[in-house]
């Protein structure tokens, strides 16, 4: 039997603008050893995610940037296949911000332990995880939906976006999404119950379509993209609107600042409030989340999907396609099936 | 004995950019008479206000814009001069919503006594009146400072700015002023107590000066000026940093919505929060702002300037000083002295 390699895969070179393959690159380490009250956790599927993006910069961000030459970190769902900790076991599922590598050696309270009988594991990535408690604190705690108020949501058909919509919905809200494709817009329509959607690559006007979807106006705006997008957005808001900043994704791959129309003076006449916010401001609060979360998701008030794609080599390309757009639902890569026997070396 | 009339001033052409004289009209009308319940007012004191150019207008906003061929109505202190209603009587000093103009008629429910006793009568066009509540409630709700904070406020010198920077000292908070000449900034530090001020108009490297003067960086900016002067402040905000979006005065006169650096990724990398607001928003809290102002002037913990134009004949002129940055505190127009006797057409 050949010796089980663990591969990772680095950051090599800071992305000027869009990044390219050639920022990352695999390499073949040996699998590490837990010490005491460690455990070894075998990647069974990782997180890609906008946020990252920000992390490969050499920039000041809410999360210190990646380091050149060191594994990328993000959400994984490993399965434990070595424990010298005595709260978790062999074949425990787990959820923790390990990284882009097939195998992880961290303590045992750095990861949480999942139960895959409440809902699929990869659900700890998703709804039930840092992309659905985004949805839940930024519409809940900074939006502040009232039934018959319209929100409208930019990146609609993303792991975030798609379960704001849906809150939003069981909040009594008229929901309109923004979304790069008549496949996504559908989805959100027919399959998840919001108003309306608009395509922003085929709509000709976009602030017509918005006004056309929002004859009231617009009380909320989850904002995913900034942009030209969120000019239209904000050209529509109502007295006293919410807009809970969650991502600039339009804006990531940009080489300069972006330049746009001051938005002050709409924020002023409007009396609107916007603010920032990352999903760790609500770290304490994140039990209520998961909780809420699990019971709309086992009601079937709030649907989600995954775009899985299978291999760890692909993980650069999953993350790539972020920017694209080719994701509906979360984005996630398969790395490996539970159960399987870990090749050992001798 | 000739007849008095009423001199008014009407709005008569929407300014294009920076207003000109050429924009109003001085006329003269007949005395108004008070019905039942009314009362005629002569206007001893009138308010101008930055944001009387945004109602200059034609466009939707917190307040509706200004017609043309009337009168400029805004903040006046007057004396009653003839009563047709039981709770005024003649000489009684008031403050009410009524205009550019020598005298007004009103409803008696439409104006509020003011107690000359307390503190002089321009105060409640002031510090005791629309610019101190400005303050008080920007500040206090959605600043929300903490003792040690360090607050920035633009247009500091002015009538709301003086009281946010001497409120926010009394809260324990490092206060930096931004205005725009050395007079000014003498008088935020020696008089009112400022830690630092920035005379934005002859600093090189305003972002140095202020990265400088807030070695801790940012926690609280009390916008009232916008611009490349808000892009510095907004370049230094610490994690859940606080933006009372108060006014935009460098952008008023601007012929075309401004451009500039997109403040997004900003505000969503410190969980920042920023929200427009208008005093009147807070008309249910007045009283309690009111009488905790008038508690810190009466202490010496608030202290104030009002830059006084003697004569109606000059209020435009006193207006246009607005956007040269001409006054120090309150601006305000003195139109006559109570007590004394009107002429009465015979």
């Amino acid at each position: 039997m050949t010796e089980e390699k663990n591969q990772q895969i680095l950051l090599v070179k800071r992305p000027k603008g869009m990044p390219t393959e050639e920022d990352f690159k695999m390499v073949d380490k040996p699998v590490p050893q837990p010490e005491e009250g460690a455990v070894l956790i075998r990647t069974l599927y990782l997180s890609v995610d906008p946020y990252m993006r920000g992390r490969m910069n050499d920039r000041k961000s809410y999360v210190p940037p990646y380091q050149l030459n060191e594994v990328i970190t993000g959400g994984v769902v490993g399965e434990v296949v070595q424990s010298k900790a005595a709260d978790l076991k062999e074949g425990d599922i787990v959820l923790g911000n390990l990284g882009w590598q097939k195998y992880s050696v961290t303590g045992s309270n750095q990861v949480r332990k999942i139960n895959p009988d409440i809902a699929p594991v990869t659900t700890a990535l998703g709804i039930l995880g840092m992309p659905g408690l985004t949805a839940y604190f930024g519409l809940l705690d900074i939006g502040q939906p009232k039934a018959g108020e319209t929100v409208v949501v930019s990146g609609a058909a993303g792991a975030v976006g798609s379960v704001v919509g849906q809150i939003a919905k069981i909040k009594g809200c008229r929901v309109v999404g923004i979304a790069g494709s008549d496949e996504k817009n559908n989805y959100l329509v027919n399959e998840l119950g919001f108003d309306a959607a608009i395509n922003y690559k085929t709509t000709p006007d976009i602030k017509k379509a918005l006004a056309d979807a929002c004859p009231k106006g617009v009380d909320i705006y989850f904002d995913n993209v900034g942009g030209d997008i969120s000019d239209a957005v904000i050209s529509l808001l109502n007295h006293k609107a919410r807009i809970p900043l969650c991502g600039q994704i339009s804006l990531y791959n940009l080489e300069k600042p972006d330049i746009g129309p001051r938005i002050q003076p709409q924020l002023l006449i409007t009396s609107a409030l916007m603010k920032g916010f990352i999903v760790s401001d609500y770290a304490d609060r994140f039990d209520e989340g998961i909780s809420q979360l699990t019971q709309w998701v086992a009601q079937g008030q709030c649907k989600f999907r995954e775009n899985i794609i299978e291999g760890f080599e692909n993980t650069v390309k999953a993350f790539l396609g972020l920017f694209s757009g080719e994701n509906i639902g979360k984005q996630l890569v398969k790395v490996a099936d539970p159960g399987q026997k870990r090749a050992v070396s001798k």
